[in-house]
């Protein structure tokens, strides 16, 4: 079975690349260029998506600073640093990209149906910074509904369907499901600052750090602070 | 009130402009350069934005050359021509791009939550070319669905409204009504063969130019056949 496979580069998406590997899918990737503060993920979504051997890696351009509006897309808005983890899910955060899962998807979808693929896997989760309303299982199940709509195959055929196989997991849950499917950690990206190594206080690299160390696991990667 | 109108430069698109304009609201254009055949229609878009004084006009870039799977973004595929009209809407034709409308209204979508903006029209059609999955209204209720719950605009305020005001219409409405409102037919741009005059035979130019002869009006564009 064909499927597309959102990757970032992240610790999810290159999680959920392993998932849909052990569900014995051929698998494609798509990553996104955006001109993301920090674009130093596509370096992990490349090595990652190499390391497996994907059939095929589209990496689609397009830049976001046109109009900003997002912490990772407008260098005039500060990046939120040493945030308790409980404040983060209190509210949507500036980090917060107007619509990138609706753009992300749409490419996804488009690139499924020319390819005849039956899935796409996205490393969405409605847990850790649940203020992200592009997140959630009402939004994906909307999202699904575009799919089967808008597109020849969801007419005239099966839609293509969305997978989500970290919505409901805590983030110890994704790293012990990555540990279980050999993701390499090493390769992955989280840090959202936008530098060479990862520093360690942006919402992304505490949220990393934190289950790490809950779990008694040592990250990998190497941080500033 | 801000809106956002999807500007490719065609007929239908202008007129939805206009509409937008007679309906008060500011116009925010955004177009879209991906690759495809008929770019031409860019300048269209543009002098038809720069006509009216948009607040802004963003023209959004990506290559759909990337995979392809359209007549209008693969030249190995043949544009049909000389098609009668009857035909056209009996099956979803080779131009179809798959999930055009979506990545479209997406950052459509993004751009409108960025700056406030409260509509987006686009000028969707259910009854010319009926095979295009993507230009019926029950897709753009998914997509209104996706709107509401996939940005914070739309889970905390009043989700942007997707505004549709020629879908009901027929090919010779749409131009009774651009008429009334005094759309400048001469900058628009239909053809899809990507040529620098229309061709006249490719199903854009086939149902423009018999929309136009049942009105018996003449349409200024200059026609290669």
């Amino acid at each position: 079975m064909k499927a597309v496979i959102l990757l970032s580069g992240g610790l999810d998406s290159s999680t959920v690349l392993y998932q849909a590997l052990a569900d014995g899918c051929k698998c494609y990737a798509i990553s996104f260029d955006y001109q993301q503060r920090h674009r130093r993920e596509l370096h992990s979504a490349l090595a990652i998506a190499q390391k497996v051997e994907v059939v095929d890696h589209q990496v689609v351009k397009f830049d976001l600073r046109q109009w900003g509006g997002s912490a990772l897309t407008d260098d005039a808005i500060d990046l939120p640093q040493k945030r308790p983890l409980e404040e983060m899910s209190q509210s949507i955060p500036v980090t917060y990209v107007p619509a990138r899962n609706t753009i992300f998807l749409s490419f996804a979808l488009a690139y499924a149906e020319t390819i005849a693929a039956e899935r796409i896997y996205i490393g969405v989760n409605a847990l850790d910074y649940s203020g992200y309303p592009d997140c959630r299982p009402d939004y994906i199940q909307a999202m699904q509904e575009v799919f089967r709509l808008g597109t020849k195959q969801g007419r005239e055929e099966q839609p293509i369907s969305i997978v989500t196989p970290l919505i409901y997991l805590k983030k110890t849950e994704i790293i012990q499901l990555g540990n279980k499917l050999g993701v390499p950690w090493e390769l992955t990206w989280s840090c959202y600052a936008g530098g060479d190594i990862s520093c360690g206080v942006c919402d992304s690299c505490r949220l990393r750090l934190a289950a790490f160390a809950e779990l008694g696991l040592k990250d990998p990667l190497a941080y500033a602070k």
